[in-house]
């Protein structure tokens, strides 16, 4: 299996096809490839919103500097990062850990301390900045499999954080938006970009070889 | 087509197969889903370094906090970000995109001048920052392709980018390395984390749905 074909399949989507609706199996599916991306120490600095409601999308218009992709997408994913690494979120994951891998309560231990010494040492921005570079990760894999089922999607940097952390309250969860994934199916007759080649760096710029 | 079983059959190999290497075809697949990621307005800020060389891979574990991967496995990626945006780079890449693409040569004109001024506006450390997510997508990409390949991969970011920038005299480049992919085939007998259950936080934690 390859999913070259999908890569040049997909595309930045910039019209969707507001009529049309992804199967809930298949948000599912990306949901789950979301989970399951790694992150750095297995900490998964990031949670996923999930966004159907109409009302709210079409908020997200103007915050996203007009852009309509939110709103006419069928589910509008947003990665919103942890606003620090804390003691008790790190000791949280290594709970989970310790119980599902049934190894001595003590077995983190010293990797947890190490853990939080580093984090502790970093500013806040530091601190989010990495978690931020998670959450891309698992952007990857999210489209992935969103391409791989023939799903589009268009990742989004584009929109004010501040604004759109406030519109979903994540401050009081202690969580940051760094990435918006419109999901959903190709206007294929009004998306203007759909008829541009796909480019990219040639390979010969792109890679270099170290025999 | 599901990359869930790829993505839980993938784990962040410790120990790799050094006897085992990967086939050119499959490597090349690996570099052209890394090629073919999305980045911001498709700017692709950043290459890739793919190192057989054993003498160089064997060097980089020092670099590596002693860590074998780098030395053990088949081939080593390395993802080095632009140390900024400049107005050459811009140009360049747009060059491309206008004569691929065969619109107007003052199609982008208005456009890169944005980008520009907005680069030109940030500091160097939020522009590497920012170029350094776009690798993480792609680091995605990359990981999906080779465990879709049943390939092993492990993400890095342990390890020193000034020791390693030196080693592969990347600043003369323009670069600066923010992540390493070994990839290759697992040591079956030898991972102990083979035997670990993969862990992350469960779904109810993850996902907020808002319908």
């Amino acid at each position: 299996m390859s999913l070259i074909d999908a890569f040049n399949w997909r595309y930045a989507t910039k019209k969707f096809d507001a009529a049309k609706k992804v199967d809930d199996q298949i948000v599912e599916q990306i949901i789950e490839a979301t989970r399951l991306a790694p992150t750095s120490s297995g900490l998964q600095p990031f949670e996923l919103l999930v966004i159907t409601n109409q009302e709210i999308k079409e908020k997200i218009v103007p915050v996203s500097y007009g852009q309509e992709m939110p709103a006419q997408c069928s589910h509008l994913l947003v990665f919103a990062v942890w606003d620090n690494y804390t003691n008790e979120r790190i000791e949280h994951i290594y709970d989970i850990t310790t119980r599902e891998r049934e190894v001595a309560p003590d077995r983190y231990d010293a990797y947890k301390k190490r853990l939080k010494e580093g984090f502790s040492k970093k500013t806040t921005e530091q601190n989010q900045q990495h978690a931020a570079r998670q959450a891309y990760i698992a952007l990857g894999f999210a489209m992935a499999e969103a391409a791989a089922n023939k799903v589009d999607t268009v990742p989004m940097e584009g929109f004010s954080t501040t604004e759109l952390d406030e519109l979903l309250q994540l401050p009081q969860k202690g969580l940051r938006s760094v990435l918006m994934l419109p999901i959903g199916y190709r206007d294929e007759e009004n998306d203007w970009l759909l008829k541009m080649k796909k480019v990219r760096h040639p390979k010969s710029e792109f890679v270099t070889y170290i025999p």
